[in-house]
């Protein structure tokens, strides 16, 4: 049965091409009429008001909208939940970007780039690291933390992950309880915090947090930067009991340029920048539910939740 | 068949434990009599007296050697050829270290570390890559070439490969001839050279080699530095035809400390060091042949050409 989609987002005449293969037929915004609101099938991008004519349109049969964007708050949930559409974010996209991020943290500290960087005499530096020997705990499984994991399996790292109830993730060894922390193995070298700021992560990496781990060789924020005790790591670099640290997000930004951060020895920030870089794109994660949609089947990506909102 | 093992490299208790699974025991050196040099099938590692006093008793079945080494020169290999001794050596070890400072090379320059690392205020740098936009080809298609190529494909990078007839490699998305290079992609930005040094490949990196390739964004040598004419090289990097070089090899070592490479914006200099680290242990090397020697199949891993001695 051929399906009618409102390309609202831009699509290449390669994603056009790649719709037709499906018996997916392409509608463009100017070329949309007054005629055409009843029979578009899917929304791929969100505008206000094309959209609410479609579906204030009688007998109109939108059943699907992928929005542009990881939230959708800005959307009439109570509008769509009641009209039984199935709503789709862009969650995710950045996950490439900043999973990459975190492995040019890693490899500069694991092969010596801290060091020869700035170098301008030969003294050769080789107490370095192949990723295999450094083991990674990733806060947080959610798209990043999941991403980091799968490029770490890639040079065979020990990879372990602590979420809310420790369930196991794809691309995780293991999955640990964030309340458990006690049985994480002591060979863990390498810190990754991901973690949202909720109440219960604020400060969450203090002293005693970072005492868990017996000299840790790389701390790494790409979370959000309420969720680290920045004195309480700034004291532990200066004392040896962690080696390293790369902070993408930080309490206060942009960082103040009498703040102790920029002085810190073995400290690399990288002023939440780590977003920066081809995303995915929207039509890759469209694709990954069309055909689920045609087979008329539950979409399984991405599909907000009317109750959470998210 | 049980068969028996000298170990004259150290083997684990795992490892001893392996080979017992494959009906294989090990005698280590101390336990080694004059009575056993006509029972040991497989040498694992080299000793001259040991081994020449095996190969000199009447109806010994010594059949292997594997060396723990990846050249082999200091080997009587015509005795070993005419007694029709199968040798392995260790090549390859030392893959894995060296395409990890590879990939740091790229991730630092992709991920805007050589603009961070030394930033004391607030200024963030957004012009980032993933390496899914950075096309490598990467000169030389042995173990290191394809070791490098295997971890790209991990972040599908595209990855070509230059060898001397063009014949295929796994990993490679396509490999190119050496004497063909007018038909490599137009949109190369990082160029590896791993390459060896033989009389084609000095200075094979000179300015004609550079201009093939239209504003690249890193050329990296880990191969040997009479490959690079230096000079060149600085020249476009200057010029900014070339945006970054990392080098861990250079003509002359230790680079002298009036040398203009150290002065050179844009490159990153490793000292002779991206061996360092963890290599694959040669037991690994030697459990990828072990299966077909107990099937009496020919080996496929690392044989050493008695004809070119490697």
């Amino acid at each position: 049965m051929t399906m009618n989609l409102l390309a609202i987002s831009p699509l290449t005449d390669d994603d056009i091409k790649t719709l037709k293969t499906y018996d997916v037929t392409v509608i463009t915004p100017d070329k949309l009429t007054t005629e055409n609101y009843h029979n578009i099938d899917i929304s791929f991008g969100w505008d206000a008001d094309t959209i609410n004519n479609i579906l204030a349109t009688p007998n109109h049969q939108l059943k699907w909208i992928q929005a542009y964007s990881a939230g959708v708050d800005y959307m009439p949930l109570d509008v769509l939940k009641e009209q039984n559409i199935i709503l789709t974010n862009a969650s995710g996209q950045r996950a490439v970007p900043i999973a990459q991020s975190v492995l040019s943290y890693i490899f500069y500290f694991a092969r010596g780039l801290n060091k020869y960087h700035s170098q301008t005499s030969w003294d050769p530096f080789i107490n370095q690291f192949v990723l295999q020997s450094l083991p990674v705990v990733i806060f947080g499984t959610g798209q990043i933390g999941q991403q980091i994991a799968k490029y770490l399996q890639a040079f065979d790292t020990p990879v372990y992950g602590v979420n809310t109830s420790g369930h196991p993730v794809n691309n995780f060894d293991k999955v640990y309880a964030i309340n458990d922390l006690s049985h994480l193995p002591d060979d863990i070298a390498i810190v990754v915090d991901t973690l949202p700021s909720t109440d219960q992560t604020n400060n969450f990496f203090n002293q005693n947090t970072l005492d868990l781990f017996n000299k840790l060789f790389l701390f790494i924020n790409i979370g959000r930067g309420a969720t680290v005790n920045e004195s309480d790591l700034i004291e532990k670099l200066n004392d040896g009991s962690i080696k390293h640290a790369a902070l993408d997000v930080t309490k206060v930004e942009p960082i103040p340029d009498d703040s102790k951060l920029w002085q810190t020895n073995n400290l690399l920030l990288t002023q939440h920048s780590t977003w920066a870089g081809d995303s995915e794109k929207l039509f890759t994660i469209f694709m990954k539910n069309l055909p689920s949609f045609i087979a008329g089947e539950p979409l399984t990506v991405n599909v907000v939740n009317y109750k959470t909102g998210y």
